[in-house]
């Protein structure tokens, strides 16, 4: 277990009262001891954090009282059948909202504290045509939609977390360049705040690889791996690492830039202006001109039409066998493995999850993308690392951001238990 | 602050005695504020930590009488001079033993728990020609002398950690592969741990790149910056990345394996066989080549000439402005910016630091590798990332392996105050 002691400090430089900080922390960590588990004694707790039984028990009732946690009654554990009274994450009344903007579309998804999916929803939404005020309106109306929706279900949001495709400064909430959304510099944090008006709560802004490599890590196909990496295949192609079960940021929240790394010195023209970006290798565009070269497909100036439809178009072309497409996706499955192995060799993840448009077409790609990152990982006798499909779809990115809530609550419970009613004694 | 808990199970399944673990942990967390700060006060300790004020005090206690702490008098800080006692890290008497082994050459680092510099050596060593017994045997002598020097200082070593050239498991102290030495599946620790008998400590083994990063961290020309990446050029290329602080490593250990990320397909073949690998552009072999290439140097079969020689050779001629020299290195620049850009796009560090003939030849490389990297970094605007010089020369892996025994010790300060003598009560 790892975590960030809250470090806040009292104006004038004295120190805080002790026990207040001191109980924030130790809340944090028995939420987190939780949702890293499924259920846990009050014993195990003490044991994995090393705090005393009697403090345990003590934060137990506090949790419980605030129905943050709940009794999950006498499990028997072992051989011999020894009961346990065990308790697992509760919090069926605190809601946390993920939402996600893309090109075409506003996903949102909305879970309570322990993860339970109360909302989910997508829209179509023309980001690029109707410009960044529009579509903070239209991200408030689905917002409050959804806040509706999650109170009718008893949960209250406390928090919202948007995922956006593009570099975000995740610190001040401000998408710093969204090229695919035609954003630049957009205060969206601050914008939703002032559209969502008195249900105001957190906003958090957040790029929507490093969102659903965060789902994959909490719900996906490979939960758990603490060395994982999340790559989208879309227009665009994005990554997302975790790495020691943390999401890594770097210095401004800019890691995982995947898209744009220069794997082909003489390679094509990227959109962005360099030269043999990886996009340019993987990207749908560039399959779906080797597949369908009738299409004209991601030329610029040039309305791609519905990816959804291309993707499904080649799989059916594959699956009858098409020789040219085919062609096509050894293509792109080798050159999926070059990138793959780049990330492989540098952050030594046991698994590479593969969403989008790679996800869709997985059975064609995998094999030659897995062929490549075996050539060419170093260390790959030694370090298994394997290609799996994303089983998320679409809602990885709004699924990961309702965590990424959750995460923020659970660093620090004082923002739920200060803010929310208690239950009236009983 | 980010700390592990430690999570020692009893056996049998039961809870250890809480207030034991409890302990271990809270002296962990004090030391680690200090270490990461000059000095510091109770009080700030306090407030840093979330622990009690007068547990901060008793801990500080103990530390005192075991000599792990110091008083470092009373301060007089801020404009009205409010007076302070603050306590630093000592531990004068606690020794932590770096050690590296390269290809041609064995350095060893001693330090006290505080990272004062008591005993530094390198001895002439030739690692591939004398085969892993040899080489095992050599590095329990070089030891064996340096903890003899320690011991002279007042210090008791109390563990030592080995840099090497290859991946390493570190987990179970084996060497996996390292390529340059010719040594696959060494079990290093255990051999070396042999060797040394009735001195015996804990011995790590860990990659050399990695250590070398740390020593950035600690103690380098961009000491303090948490999201850094170490490249070290030397035959090979080797990288270690700081992240939030804290060593990459990856499910394996294996993370940061630079040295072969596949740059360009078209390129040459590499000694590992692959093609395109990053070393064949930016490796010294490859700037002899272009620089010197009546030299032959690193063609297969054929010894190597001393590096250092050719790198002095090289630094000569560009002094005195050959043309030939200047476009070598203009060209070896530009591949270090293209690299760079992959690790700058991948982990969004503030600081690329370059040892090896890299720091040698800075001055002309640098130029051509900072432009390429503003070129192809993605978040460049936004996410300022510079490449600059390590100032620490060969000394780096072996300071940065003492640095890595120094983290055990704190990470577990029960392993010192254990099993050295106490001071006598006065």
């Amino acid at each position: 277990m790892t975590y960030r002691a809250s470090r806040s400090r009292a104006p004038g430089g004295t120190a805080p009262t002790g026990s207040a900080t001191l109980r924030r922390a130790n809340l944090s960590v028995v939420l987190r001891e939780l949702r890293d588990h499924r259920s846990l004694s009050r014993a195990e707790i003490a044991q994995a954090t090393g705090l005393h039984r009697a403090t345990v028990s003590n934060l137990m009732a506090e949790l419980l009282e605030r129905r943050l946690v709940r009794e999950v009654g006498v499990e028997h554990v072992g051989a011999i059948g020894r009961p346990r009274r065990a308790v697992a994450l509760h919090g069926a009344h605190v809601g946390a909202l993920g939402m996600e903007i893309n090109v075409d579309y506003i996903a949102v998804h909305g879970t309570d504290l322990s993860g339970r999916s109360l909302v989910e929803r997508r829209v179509v939404h023309d980001a690029m045509g109707s410009g960044p005020d529009s579509a903070v309106r239209r991200l408030g109306l689905v917002a409050k939609e959804a806040v509706e929706a999650m109170r009718r279900a008893g949960a209250v949001p406390t928090g919202i977390a948007v995922a956006v495709p593009g570099l975000v400064d995740v610190t001040r909430g401000v998408v710093t360049l969204a090229p695919n959304l035609h954003w630049r510099d957009l205060p969206l944090a601050e914008r939703l705040g002032a559209v969502l008006g008195r249900a105001r709560v957190p906003v958090w802004v957040d790029n929507d690889a490093n969102l659903a490599a965060l789902a994959e890590y909490t719900s996906g196909v490979a939960a758990g791996t603490p060395h994982l990496v999340y790559l989208t295949g879309e227009v665009g192609v994005g990554g997302g690492i975790i790495s020691g079960g943390e999401l890594l940021r770097g210095a401004d929240g800019f890691s995982g830039e995947v898209g744009h790394l220069r794997v082909d010195p003489n390679g094509d023209q990227c959109g962005c202006g360099r030269i043999g970006c990886w996009e340019t290798k993987v990207g749908l565009a560039a399959l779906v001109r080797a597949a369908m070269p009738e299409q004209a497909y991601g030329l610029p100036g040039m309305p791609g039409p519905d990816p959804g439809e291309r993707v499904a178009d080649i799989a059916r072309g594959l699956a009858s066998g098409d020789r040219r497409m085919m062609m096509a996706v050894a293509q792109v499955g080798e050159w999926l493995g070059l990138g793959g192995s780049i990330l492989a060799n540098l952050f030594n993840p046991r698994v590479i999850v593969i969403g989008g448009y790679f996800a869709s077409l997985a059975q064609w790609l995998l094999p030659h993308a897995q062929d490549q990152l075996q050539r060419l990982v170093v260390a790959a006798p030694a370090a298994p690392c394997r290609f799996v499909a994303s089983t998320l779809g679409f809602g990885a990115a709004s699924r990961g951001a309702a965590s990424m809530v959750v995460n923020h609550l659970i660093d620090d419970p004082t923002t739920i238990t200060d803010s929310l009613p208690r239950p009236a004694p009983h």
